[in-house]
Protein backbone atom coordinates (compact mmCIF):
# COMPACT_ATOMS: atom_id res chain seq x y z
CA UNK A 1 0.00 0.00 0.00
CA UNK A 2 1.09 3.72 -1.15
CA UNK A 3 1.46 5.98 1.80
CA UNK A 4 -1.71 7.30 2.79
CA UNK A 5 -2.54 10.77 3.70
CA UNK A 6 -4.92 12.47 5.65
CA UNK A 7 -6.97 15.34 3.57
CA UNK A 8 -5.06 17.64 5.78
CA UNK A 9 -6.46 20.50 2.73
CA UNK A 10 -10.38 19.80 4.64
CA UNK A 11 -9.27 20.16 8.12
CA UNK A 12 -7.15 23.23 7.55
CA UNK A 13 -10.42 24.66 6.04
CA UNK A 14 -12.27 23.11 8.90
CA UNK A 15 -9.75 24.73 11.36
CA UNK A 16 -10.21 28.41 10.00
CA UNK A 17 -13.84 27.63 9.91
CA UNK A 18 -13.74 27.02 13.64
CA UNK A 19 -11.39 30.20 14.45
CA UNK A 20 -13.70 32.07 12.22
CA UNK A 21 -17.22 31.24 14.46
CA UNK A 22 -15.96 31.48 17.73
CA UNK A 23 -13.10 34.71 17.76
CA UNK A 24 -11.17 35.29 21.12
CA UNK A 25 -13.00 38.34 21.38
CA UNK A 26 -15.59 40.39 22.11
CA UNK A 27 -17.52 37.84 24.13
CA UNK A 28 -19.07 38.06 27.57
CA UNK A 29 -19.29 36.27 29.96
CA UNK A 30 -15.47 35.80 28.33
CA UNK A 31 -14.73 33.01 30.84
CA UNK A 32 -17.21 30.24 29.02
CA UNK A 33 -15.59 31.39 25.62
CA UNK A 34 -12.25 30.59 26.47
CA UNK A 35 -13.14 27.08 27.95
CA UNK A 36 -15.16 26.19 24.91
CA UNK A 37 -12.26 27.62 23.00
CA UNK A 38 -9.41 25.64 24.55
CA UNK A 39 -11.21 22.76 23.93
CA UNK A 40 -12.61 23.14 20.41
CA UNK A 41 -9.37 25.23 19.21
CA UNK A 42 -7.33 22.08 20.19
CA UNK A 43 -5.55 20.93 16.98
CA UNK A 44 -7.19 17.35 16.51
CA UNK A 45 -7.94 15.39 13.08
CA UNK A 46 -11.30 17.18 13.10
CA UNK A 47 -11.92 13.80 11.43
CA UNK A 48 -15.89 14.34 11.67
CA UNK A 49 -16.26 17.17 9.73
CA UNK A 50 -13.75 16.49 7.19
CA UNK A 51 -15.80 13.47 6.50
CA UNK A 52 -18.75 15.96 6.15
CA UNK A 53 -17.11 18.14 3.63
CA UNK A 54 -15.31 15.02 1.59
CA UNK A 55 -18.98 13.32 1.39
CA UNK A 56 -20.30 16.42 0.07
CA UNK A 57 -17.71 17.21 -2.12
CA UNK A 58 -18.06 13.68 -3.76
CA UNK A 59 -21.44 14.62 -4.65
CA UNK A 60 -20.29 17.21 -6.74
CA UNK A 61 -21.33 19.76 -5.93
CA UNK A 62 -18.67 21.93 -5.06
CA UNK A 63 -20.28 24.84 -4.65
CA UNK A 64 -22.36 24.01 -1.73
CA UNK A 65 -21.21 25.11 1.65
CA UNK A 66 -21.80 23.09 4.13
CA UNK A 67 -18.83 24.31 6.40
CA UNK A 68 -20.99 25.68 9.80
CA UNK A 69 -22.77 22.27 9.87
CA UNK A 70 -19.34 20.61 9.72
CA UNK A 71 -18.22 22.83 12.55
CA UNK A 72 -21.50 21.84 13.82
CA UNK A 73 -20.57 18.45 14.32
CA UNK A 74 -17.24 19.31 15.79
CA UNK A 75 -18.61 20.88 18.37
CA UNK A 76 -20.98 17.86 19.46
CA UNK A 77 -17.69 16.10 19.34
CA UNK A 78 -15.59 18.52 22.06
CA UNK A 79 -18.79 18.79 24.24
CA UNK A 80 -18.63 14.80 24.63
CA UNK A 81 -15.17 14.94 24.61
CA UNK A 82 -15.26 17.77 27.38
CA UNK A 83 -18.32 15.75 29.63
CA UNK A 84 -16.08 12.58 29.19
CA UNK A 85 -12.91 13.73 30.84
CA UNK A 86 -14.70 15.56 33.87
CA UNK A 87 -13.53 13.32 37.20
CA UNK A 88 -17.13 12.05 37.74
CA UNK A 89 -17.07 10.60 34.30
CA UNK A 90 -13.61 9.23 32.65
CA UNK A 91 -11.36 11.24 35.10
CA UNK A 92 -8.87 12.57 31.91
CA UNK A 93 -6.42 15.28 32.24
CA UNK A 94 -4.91 15.33 29.43
CA UNK A 95 -6.41 15.31 25.56
CA UNK A 96 -5.11 16.28 22.14
CA UNK A 97 -1.36 16.89 24.34
CA UNK A 98 -3.44 19.91 26.23
CA UNK A 99 -4.79 19.68 30.04
CA UNK A 100 -8.35 18.84 29.96
CA UNK A 101 -10.87 21.82 30.00
CA UNK A 102 -12.26 20.90 33.73
CA UNK A 103 -8.16 20.90 35.01
CA UNK A 104 -7.83 24.28 33.81
CA UNK A 105 -11.46 25.81 34.12
CA UNK A 106 -12.90 23.38 37.24
CA UNK A 107 -15.51 20.85 37.08
CA UNK A 108 -18.82 23.81 36.69
CA UNK A 109 -17.26 25.49 34.12
CA UNK A 110 -16.31 22.98 31.90
CA UNK A 111 -20.01 21.14 32.20
CA UNK A 112 -21.10 24.33 31.11
CA UNK A 113 -18.81 24.59 28.43
CA UNK A 114 -19.54 21.57 27.16
CA UNK A 115 -23.69 22.54 27.47
CA UNK A 116 -22.95 25.70 25.51
CA UNK A 117 -20.54 24.16 22.52
CA UNK A 118 -24.04 21.52 22.35
CA UNK A 119 -26.55 24.60 22.19
CA UNK A 120 -24.19 26.26 19.67
CA UNK A 121 -23.75 23.18 17.40
CA UNK A 122 -27.86 23.97 16.87
CA UNK A 123 -27.06 27.28 16.42
CA UNK A 124 -24.44 27.10 13.54
CA UNK A 125 -26.98 24.25 12.16
CA UNK A 126 -29.87 26.81 12.25
CA UNK A 127 -28.51 30.54 12.10
CA UNK A 128 -25.58 29.79 9.82
CA UNK A 129 -26.21 27.06 7.38
CA UNK A 130 -27.30 28.68 4.09
CA UNK A 131 -29.54 26.04 1.91
CA UNK A 132 -31.93 25.75 -0.69
CA UNK A 133 -34.50 23.81 1.36
CA UNK A 134 -34.82 24.66 4.77
CA UNK A 135 -36.68 20.83 5.12
CA UNK A 136 -32.92 19.46 4.74
CA UNK A 137 -31.78 21.52 7.89
CA UNK A 138 -34.98 19.95 9.65
CA UNK A 139 -33.02 16.77 8.79
CA UNK A 140 -29.95 17.43 9.61
CA UNK A 141 -31.45 18.47 12.85
CA UNK A 142 -33.25 15.49 13.02
CA UNK A 143 -29.61 13.14 12.24
CA UNK A 144 -27.09 15.20 14.84
CA UNK A 145 -29.72 15.23 17.81
CA UNK A 146 -30.87 11.55 17.09
CA UNK A 147 -27.05 10.84 16.92
CA UNK A 148 -25.79 12.59 19.73
CA UNK A 149 -28.74 11.78 22.34
CA UNK A 150 -29.68 8.29 24.28
CA UNK A 151 -30.11 6.51 21.21
CA UNK A 152 -26.88 7.37 20.41
CA UNK A 153 -23.51 9.10 21.96
CA UNK A 154 -25.56 9.09 25.16
CA UNK A 155 -26.67 5.53 25.08
CA UNK A 156 -23.27 4.30 24.34
CA UNK A 157 -21.10 6.65 26.99
CA UNK A 158 -23.77 5.43 29.50
CA UNK A 159 -23.53 1.72 28.70
CA UNK A 160 -19.64 1.93 28.97
CA UNK A 161 -20.12 3.88 32.24
CA UNK A 162 -22.13 0.68 33.86
CA UNK A 163 -20.10 -1.84 31.99
CA UNK A 164 -16.61 -0.75 33.46
CA UNK A 165 -14.84 -3.14 35.91
CA UNK A 166 -17.43 -5.79 34.24
CA UNK A 167 -16.80 -8.89 31.97
CA UNK A 168 -18.44 -7.62 28.92
CA UNK A 169 -19.31 -9.66 25.98
CA UNK A 170 -18.82 -8.90 22.34
CA UNK A 171 -22.45 -7.37 22.02
CA UNK A 172 -22.17 -4.93 23.98
CA UNK A 173 -18.55 -4.20 22.99
CA UNK A 174 -20.57 -3.50 19.85
CA UNK A 175 -23.31 -1.74 21.02
CA UNK A 176 -20.91 0.37 22.91
CA UNK A 177 -18.44 1.35 20.21
CA UNK A 178 -21.69 2.12 17.53
CA UNK A 179 -23.17 4.26 20.07
CA UNK A 180 -20.60 6.12 21.71
CA UNK A 181 -18.78 6.62 18.66
CA UNK A 182 -20.11 5.06 15.42
CA UNK A 183 -23.42 6.62 15.15
CA UNK A 184 -21.52 10.61 15.10
CA UNK A 185 -19.98 9.56 12.50
CA UNK A 186 -22.38 7.93 10.49
CA UNK A 187 -24.19 11.45 11.07
CA UNK A 188 -21.04 13.05 9.79
CA UNK A 189 -21.36 11.42 6.65
CA UNK A 190 -25.29 11.12 6.17
CA UNK A 191 -25.69 14.85 6.94
CA UNK A 192 -22.98 16.22 3.92
CA UNK A 193 -25.01 13.57 1.90
CA UNK A 194 -28.12 15.16 3.02
CA UNK A 195 -27.08 18.62 2.16
CA UNK A 196 -24.98 17.65 -0.79
CA UNK A 197 -28.36 16.38 -2.07
CA UNK A 198 -27.68 12.84 -2.69
CA UNK A 199 -30.21 10.23 -3.88
CA UNK A 200 -31.86 8.15 -1.84
CA UNK A 201 -29.10 5.27 -2.97
CA UNK A 202 -26.51 7.06 -2.65
CA UNK A 203 -27.49 8.33 1.10
CA UNK A 204 -28.07 4.23 1.25
CA UNK A 205 -24.76 3.71 -0.03
CA UNK A 206 -22.74 6.50 2.10
CA UNK A 207 -24.74 4.88 5.22
CA UNK A 208 -23.04 1.55 4.82
CA UNK A 209 -19.50 2.88 3.91
CA UNK A 210 -19.87 5.04 7.30
CA UNK A 211 -21.17 1.92 9.41
CA UNK A 212 -17.94 -0.05 8.50
CA UNK A 213 -15.66 2.94 8.61
CA UNK A 214 -16.96 3.60 12.14
CA UNK A 215 -16.04 0.15 12.70
CA UNK A 216 -12.64 0.14 11.53
CA UNK A 217 -12.57 3.92 13.66
CA UNK A 218 -13.30 2.17 16.89
CA UNK A 219 -11.16 -1.23 16.58
CA UNK A 220 -8.32 0.96 15.84
CA UNK A 221 -8.18 3.04 18.78
CA UNK A 222 -9.03 -0.12 20.84
CA UNK A 223 -5.35 -0.94 19.18
CA UNK A 224 -3.77 2.11 19.62
CA UNK A 225 -4.71 2.30 23.17
CA UNK A 226 -2.99 -1.02 23.82
CA UNK A 227 -0.16 -0.37 20.81
CA UNK A 228 -0.07 3.26 20.71
CA UNK A 229 2.37 5.90 21.72
CA UNK A 230 1.84 8.77 23.99
CA UNK A 231 2.25 11.32 21.60
CA UNK A 232 0.47 10.12 18.21
CA UNK A 233 -2.41 9.81 21.07
CA UNK A 234 -2.30 13.05 22.34
CA UNK A 235 -3.31 11.44 25.71
CA UNK A 236 -1.63 8.36 27.68
CA UNK A 237 -2.06 5.17 26.11
CA UNK A 238 -3.32 2.19 27.85
CA UNK A 239 -6.10 4.30 29.26
CA UNK A 240 -9.12 2.07 28.37
CA UNK A 241 -7.26 -0.91 30.70
CA UNK A 242 -6.65 1.46 33.47
CA UNK A 243 -10.08 2.29 33.34
CA UNK A 244 -11.14 -1.56 33.08
CA UNK A 245 -12.69 -0.66 29.84
CA UNK A 246 -13.64 -3.51 27.30
CA UNK A 247 -11.80 -3.07 24.11
CA UNK A 248 -11.34 -5.49 20.89
CA UNK A 249 -8.06 -6.07 21.86
CA UNK A 250 -9.20 -7.27 25.39
CA UNK A 251 -11.94 -9.28 24.07
CA UNK A 252 -10.63 -10.74 21.15
CA UNK A 253 -6.89 -10.26 21.18
CA UNK A 254 -4.58 -7.73 19.05
CA UNK A 255 -4.38 -10.40 16.48
CA UNK A 256 -8.07 -10.45 15.91
CA UNK A 257 -8.78 -6.88 16.16
CA UNK A 258 -6.45 -5.82 13.24
CA UNK A 259 -8.55 -8.03 11.12
CA UNK A 260 -11.55 -7.21 11.93
CA UNK A 261 -10.12 -3.18 11.37
CA UNK A 262 -8.74 -4.40 7.79
CA UNK A 263 -11.81 -5.71 7.00
CA UNK A 264 -14.12 -2.94 7.88
CA UNK A 265 -11.65 -0.74 5.95
CA UNK A 266 -12.16 -3.50 2.81
CA UNK A 267 -15.92 -3.24 3.70
CA UNK A 268 -16.41 0.60 3.44
CA UNK A 269 -14.58 0.79 -0.13
CA UNK A 270 -17.18 -1.74 -1.13
CA UNK A 271 -20.13 0.33 0.25
CA UNK A 272 -18.64 3.03 -1.97
CA UNK A 273 -19.03 1.24 -5.24
CA UNK A 274 -22.73 2.03 -4.92
CA UNK A 275 -22.16 5.70 -4.97
CA UNK A 276 -21.83 6.71 -9.12
CA UNK A 277 -19.18 9.37 -8.56
CA UNK A 278 -15.76 9.89 -7.75
CA UNK A 279 -15.02 8.01 -4.80
CA UNK A 280 -11.50 8.19 -4.13
CA UNK A 281 -11.32 10.30 -0.93
CA UNK A 282 -13.32 8.38 0.63
CA UNK A 283 -12.19 5.36 -0.12
CA UNK A 284 -8.55 6.85 1.02
CA UNK A 285 -10.08 8.08 4.35
CA UNK A 286 -11.06 4.45 5.21
CA UNK A 287 -7.34 3.49 4.17
CA UNK A 288 -5.86 6.56 6.81
CA UNK A 289 -8.39 4.98 10.22
CA UNK A 290 -6.66 1.97 9.95
CA UNK A 291 -3.37 3.02 9.20
CA UNK A 292 -3.11 5.45 11.98
CA UNK A 293 -1.82 2.38 14.09
CA UNK A 294 0.95 1.66 11.94
CA UNK B 1 -57.97 41.68 42.49
CA UNK B 2 -59.93 38.03 42.10
CA UNK B 3 -58.31 34.93 42.45
CA UNK B 4 -55.46 34.15 40.04
CA UNK B 5 -56.34 31.02 38.78
CA UNK B 6 -53.02 28.88 37.04
CA UNK B 7 -53.88 27.34 33.68
CA UNK B 8 -53.91 23.86 34.75
CA UNK B 9 -55.83 22.28 31.77
CA UNK B 10 -52.87 23.17 29.72
CA UNK B 11 -49.68 21.78 32.71
CA UNK B 12 -51.85 18.34 32.67
CA UNK B 13 -51.98 17.88 28.52
CA UNK B 14 -48.42 19.17 28.65
CA UNK B 15 -47.69 16.60 31.26
CA UNK B 16 -50.09 13.53 29.18
CA UNK B 17 -47.58 14.95 26.31
CA UNK B 18 -44.02 14.07 27.94
CA UNK B 19 -45.38 10.78 28.97
CA UNK B 20 -46.40 9.67 25.56
CA UNK B 21 -43.05 11.17 24.42
CA UNK B 22 -40.76 9.33 27.18
CA UNK B 23 -42.63 6.47 27.94
CA UNK B 24 -41.38 4.02 31.07
CA UNK B 25 -40.54 0.97 29.01
CA UNK B 26 -38.60 -0.73 25.88
CA UNK B 27 -35.25 1.46 26.17
CA UNK B 28 -32.27 0.62 26.46
CA UNK B 29 -29.77 1.26 28.17
CA UNK B 30 -32.50 1.61 30.68
CA UNK B 31 -30.57 3.77 33.50
CA UNK B 32 -30.41 7.05 31.37
CA UNK B 33 -33.84 6.81 30.68
CA UNK B 34 -35.26 6.24 34.05
CA UNK B 35 -32.85 9.05 34.84
CA UNK B 36 -34.46 11.25 32.23
CA UNK B 37 -38.04 10.41 33.34
CA UNK B 38 -37.50 11.04 37.06
CA UNK B 39 -36.27 14.55 36.21
CA UNK B 40 -38.74 15.16 33.67
CA UNK B 41 -42.06 13.74 34.61
CA UNK B 42 -41.85 15.31 37.91
CA UNK B 43 -44.76 17.74 38.31
CA UNK B 44 -43.86 21.32 38.82
CA UNK B 45 -45.69 24.24 36.98
CA UNK B 46 -44.63 23.63 33.40
CA UNK B 47 -44.61 27.12 33.14
CA UNK B 48 -42.76 27.46 29.36
CA UNK B 49 -44.50 25.01 27.60
CA UNK B 50 -47.55 26.28 28.54
CA UNK B 51 -46.53 29.99 27.75
CA UNK B 52 -45.87 28.36 24.46
CA UNK B 53 -49.09 27.02 24.38
CA UNK B 54 -51.26 29.95 25.08
CA UNK B 55 -49.04 32.09 22.84
CA UNK B 56 -50.21 29.71 20.21
CA UNK B 57 -53.29 29.65 21.10
CA UNK B 58 -54.22 33.25 21.30
CA UNK B 59 -52.88 33.86 18.07
CA UNK B 60 -56.13 31.60 17.19
CA UNK B 61 -55.35 28.82 15.29
CA UNK B 62 -56.60 26.32 17.55
CA UNK B 63 -55.45 23.16 15.25
CA UNK B 64 -52.25 23.78 15.65
CA UNK B 65 -50.33 21.37 17.70
CA UNK B 66 -47.21 22.73 19.02
CA UNK B 67 -47.09 20.17 22.03
CA UNK B 68 -43.61 18.58 20.15
CA UNK B 69 -41.87 21.91 20.83
CA UNK B 70 -43.49 22.71 24.07
CA UNK B 71 -42.24 19.90 25.31
CA UNK B 72 -39.03 20.15 23.99
CA UNK B 73 -38.24 23.08 25.66
CA UNK B 74 -39.48 21.43 28.95
CA UNK B 75 -36.37 19.27 28.28
CA UNK B 76 -34.07 22.27 28.25
CA UNK B 77 -35.28 23.51 31.01
CA UNK B 78 -35.40 20.15 33.06
CA UNK B 79 -31.98 19.72 31.47
CA UNK B 80 -30.71 22.84 32.68
CA UNK B 81 -31.84 21.70 36.12
CA UNK B 82 -30.13 18.32 36.54
CA UNK B 83 -26.68 20.53 35.25
CA UNK B 84 -27.47 23.12 37.77
CA UNK B 85 -28.21 20.74 40.46
CA UNK B 86 -24.93 18.94 40.51
CA UNK B 87 -22.51 18.81 43.36
CA UNK B 88 -19.93 20.90 41.23
CA UNK B 89 -22.32 23.63 40.45
CA UNK B 90 -24.80 24.43 43.16
CA UNK B 91 -25.43 21.62 45.02
CA UNK B 92 -28.87 20.69 45.61
CA UNK B 93 -30.12 17.54 46.68
CA UNK B 94 -33.82 18.48 46.32
CA UNK B 95 -35.72 19.83 43.82
CA UNK B 96 -39.40 20.02 43.12
CA UNK B 97 -39.95 17.88 46.21
CA UNK B 98 -38.03 15.26 45.31
CA UNK B 99 -33.96 14.01 45.43
CA UNK B 100 -32.70 15.41 42.59
CA UNK B 101 -31.20 13.70 39.63
CA UNK B 102 -27.58 13.14 41.14
CA UNK B 103 -28.38 11.92 44.74
CA UNK B 104 -30.41 8.86 42.63
CA UNK B 105 -28.44 8.34 40.12
CA UNK B 106 -24.63 9.33 40.64
CA UNK B 107 -23.19 12.34 38.90
CA UNK B 108 -21.96 10.57 35.96
CA UNK B 109 -25.74 9.63 35.28
CA UNK B 110 -26.71 12.99 35.99
CA UNK B 111 -24.22 14.54 33.94
CA UNK B 112 -25.39 12.12 30.71
CA UNK B 113 -29.12 13.01 31.36
CA UNK B 114 -29.03 16.42 31.24
CA UNK B 115 -26.82 16.30 28.07
CA UNK B 116 -29.52 13.29 26.73
CA UNK B 117 -32.69 15.78 27.61
CA UNK B 118 -31.08 18.52 25.62
CA UNK B 119 -30.55 16.44 22.59
CA UNK B 120 -33.82 14.99 22.98
CA UNK B 121 -35.49 18.56 22.79
CA UNK B 122 -33.70 19.24 19.28
CA UNK B 123 -35.15 15.67 18.60
CA UNK B 124 -38.09 16.07 19.22
CA UNK B 125 -38.39 19.45 17.69
CA UNK B 126 -37.08 17.93 14.14
CA UNK B 127 -38.65 14.85 14.05
CA UNK B 128 -42.03 14.72 15.79
CA UNK B 129 -43.09 18.49 15.09
CA UNK B 130 -45.61 19.06 12.40
CA UNK B 131 -45.35 22.37 10.41
CA UNK B 132 -46.57 23.56 7.20
CA UNK B 133 -43.37 25.21 6.61
CA UNK B 134 -39.81 23.60 7.85
CA UNK B 135 -38.46 27.39 7.68
CA UNK B 136 -40.36 27.84 10.78
CA UNK B 137 -38.53 24.68 11.94
CA UNK B 138 -34.98 25.74 11.34
CA UNK B 139 -36.27 29.11 13.15
CA UNK B 140 -37.57 27.31 16.43
CA UNK B 141 -34.51 25.81 16.43
CA UNK B 142 -32.47 29.02 16.04
CA UNK B 143 -34.48 30.58 18.55
CA UNK B 144 -33.98 27.64 21.25
CA UNK B 145 -30.33 26.65 20.80
CA UNK B 146 -29.63 30.83 21.09
CA UNK B 147 -31.47 31.24 24.09
CA UNK B 148 -29.91 28.13 25.94
CA UNK B 149 -26.39 28.80 24.65
CA UNK B 150 -23.88 30.73 25.55
CA UNK B 151 -25.56 33.86 24.46
CA UNK B 152 -28.36 32.76 26.53
CA UNK B 153 -28.79 30.48 29.56
CA UNK B 154 -25.19 29.11 30.03
CA UNK B 155 -24.12 32.78 29.97
CA UNK B 156 -26.32 33.59 32.84
CA UNK B 157 -25.26 30.88 35.14
CA UNK B 158 -21.43 30.84 34.10
CA UNK B 159 -22.04 35.08 35.80
CA UNK B 160 -24.24 33.92 38.32
CA UNK B 161 -21.04 31.59 39.23
CA UNK B 162 -17.99 34.07 38.90
CA UNK B 163 -20.48 36.66 41.22
CA UNK B 164 -21.24 34.09 43.89
CA UNK B 165 -19.00 35.50 46.94
CA UNK B 166 -19.05 39.11 45.45
CA UNK B 167 -20.60 42.12 45.91
CA UNK B 168 -23.22 42.44 42.77
CA UNK B 169 -24.71 45.94 41.56
CA UNK B 170 -27.74 45.62 40.04
CA UNK B 171 -26.42 45.50 36.11
CA UNK B 172 -24.88 42.13 36.85
CA UNK B 173 -27.84 41.04 38.77
CA UNK B 174 -30.27 41.74 35.37
CA UNK B 175 -27.45 40.12 33.29
CA UNK B 176 -27.37 37.06 35.56
CA UNK B 177 -31.44 36.86 35.48
CA UNK B 178 -32.50 37.34 32.44
CA UNK B 179 -29.93 35.44 30.44
CA UNK B 180 -30.14 32.13 32.67
CA UNK B 181 -34.11 32.80 33.21
CA UNK B 182 -35.36 35.32 31.11
CA UNK B 183 -34.11 34.18 27.30
CA UNK B 184 -35.84 30.19 28.07
CA UNK B 185 -39.07 32.11 29.29
CA UNK B 186 -39.02 34.39 26.29
CA UNK B 187 -38.06 32.11 23.34
CA UNK B 188 -40.79 30.40 24.58
CA UNK B 189 -43.10 32.80 23.93
CA UNK B 190 -41.63 34.03 21.24
CA UNK B 191 -41.59 30.01 19.30
CA UNK B 192 -45.26 30.05 20.18
CA UNK B 193 -45.95 32.74 17.91
CA UNK B 194 -43.42 31.92 15.16
CA UNK B 195 -45.42 28.03 14.97
CA UNK B 196 -48.33 29.74 15.13
CA UNK B 197 -48.04 31.91 12.79
CA UNK B 198 -47.83 35.48 14.25
CA UNK B 199 -47.32 38.44 12.13
CA UNK B 200 -43.98 40.94 12.68
CA UNK B 201 -46.03 43.03 14.96
CA UNK B 202 -47.15 40.58 16.84
CA UNK B 203 -44.01 39.02 17.28
CA UNK B 204 -42.90 42.15 18.37
CA UNK B 205 -45.63 42.52 21.08
CA UNK B 206 -44.89 39.08 22.23
CA UNK B 207 -41.37 39.62 22.79
CA UNK B 208 -42.36 42.56 24.89
CA UNK B 209 -44.40 40.77 27.06
CA UNK B 210 -42.40 37.90 27.52
CA UNK B 211 -39.61 40.23 28.97
CA UNK B 212 -41.61 42.06 31.12
CA UNK B 213 -43.03 38.15 32.15
CA UNK B 214 -39.00 37.28 32.65
CA UNK B 215 -38.48 40.11 34.70
CA UNK B 216 -41.91 39.72 37.12
CA UNK B 217 -40.76 35.99 37.04
CA UNK B 218 -37.52 36.37 38.15
CA UNK B 219 -37.82 39.35 40.74
CA UNK B 220 -40.67 36.70 42.51
CA UNK B 221 -38.58 33.79 42.59
CA UNK B 222 -35.61 35.82 44.39
CA UNK B 223 -38.71 36.86 46.67
CA UNK B 224 -39.69 34.15 47.35
CA UNK B 225 -36.93 32.81 48.05
CA UNK B 226 -36.34 35.15 51.04
CA UNK B 227 -40.12 34.67 52.32
CA UNK B 228 -41.31 31.21 50.65
CA UNK B 229 -42.39 28.24 52.57
CA UNK B 230 -40.25 24.92 51.73
CA UNK B 231 -43.72 23.12 50.35
CA UNK B 232 -44.31 25.79 47.59
CA UNK B 233 -40.71 25.91 46.76
CA UNK B 234 -39.96 22.10 46.67
CA UNK B 235 -36.58 22.96 47.93
CA UNK B 236 -35.04 24.74 51.15
CA UNK B 237 -36.19 28.78 51.18
CA UNK B 238 -33.08 30.67 51.78
CA UNK B 239 -30.69 28.35 49.25
CA UNK B 240 -29.50 31.67 47.44
CA UNK B 241 -28.49 33.61 50.69
CA UNK B 242 -26.92 29.91 51.43
CA UNK B 243 -25.25 30.42 48.24
CA UNK B 244 -24.58 33.99 48.96
CA UNK B 245 -26.18 34.78 45.50
CA UNK B 246 -27.13 38.07 44.57
CA UNK B 247 -31.05 38.82 44.42
CA UNK B 248 -32.98 41.82 43.94
CA UNK B 249 -34.04 41.72 47.37
CA UNK B 250 -30.81 41.56 48.58
CA UNK B 251 -29.65 44.32 46.47
CA UNK B 252 -32.90 46.85 46.36
CA UNK B 253 -34.66 45.26 49.75
CA UNK B 254 -38.02 42.94 49.65
CA UNK B 255 -40.20 46.26 49.15
CA UNK B 256 -38.69 47.84 46.20
CA UNK B 257 -38.33 44.00 44.91
CA UNK B 258 -42.34 43.81 45.29
CA UNK B 259 -42.76 47.23 43.15
CA UNK B 260 -40.49 46.16 40.46
CA UNK B 261 -42.61 42.81 39.96
CA UNK B 262 -45.85 44.43 40.40
CA UNK B 263 -44.97 47.03 37.64
CA UNK B 264 -43.44 43.90 34.64
CA UNK B 265 -46.32 42.56 35.63
CA UNK B 266 -48.15 45.63 34.56
CA UNK B 267 -45.60 46.24 31.65
CA UNK B 268 -46.72 42.93 30.30
CA UNK B 269 -50.17 43.18 30.17
CA UNK B 270 -49.43 46.70 28.30
CA UNK B 271 -47.27 44.79 25.66
CA UNK B 272 -50.23 42.69 25.07
CA UNK B 273 -52.15 45.75 24.04
CA UNK B 274 -50.39 45.77 20.78
CA UNK B 275 -51.67 41.82 19.75
CA UNK B 276 -55.47 42.49 18.21
CA UNK B 277 -56.65 39.19 19.94
CA UNK B 278 -58.09 37.82 23.06
CA UNK B 279 -54.79 37.94 24.98
CA UNK B 280 -56.64 37.60 28.66
CA UNK B 281 -55.11 34.23 29.57
CA UNK B 282 -51.83 35.20 28.87
CA UNK B 283 -52.31 38.57 30.90
CA UNK B 284 -53.87 36.19 33.75
CA UNK B 285 -50.57 34.15 33.11
CA UNK B 286 -48.72 37.17 34.12
CA UNK B 287 -51.01 38.46 37.42
CA UNK B 288 -50.11 34.69 38.45
CA UNK B 289 -46.64 34.78 38.25
CA UNK B 290 -46.60 37.85 40.44
CA UNK B 291 -49.36 36.42 43.03
CA UNK B 292 -47.46 33.25 43.93
CA UNK B 293 -45.69 35.10 46.57
CA UNK B 294 -49.35 35.58 48.35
Amino acid sequence: MTQVRYPDDKRLLVEKALQDFFPPKDNYPELIYKAMRHSLISGGKRFRPVLTLLVAETIGNELIDVMPTACAIECVHTYSLIHDDLPIIDDDEMRRGKPTCHVLFGEDIAVLAGDALFAEAFYLIANKQVVDDPAKIVKVVDELSNASGPKGMVGGQVLDIISAGKKVNLDTLKFIHSHKTGMLISASCRIGAILGGASKEELTAFSNYAEHLGLAFQVTDDILDVVGEEISLGKKPGSDERMQKATYPSILGLKRSKEIAEEAVKNAKIALQDVKKDTSSLANLADFVYCRNK
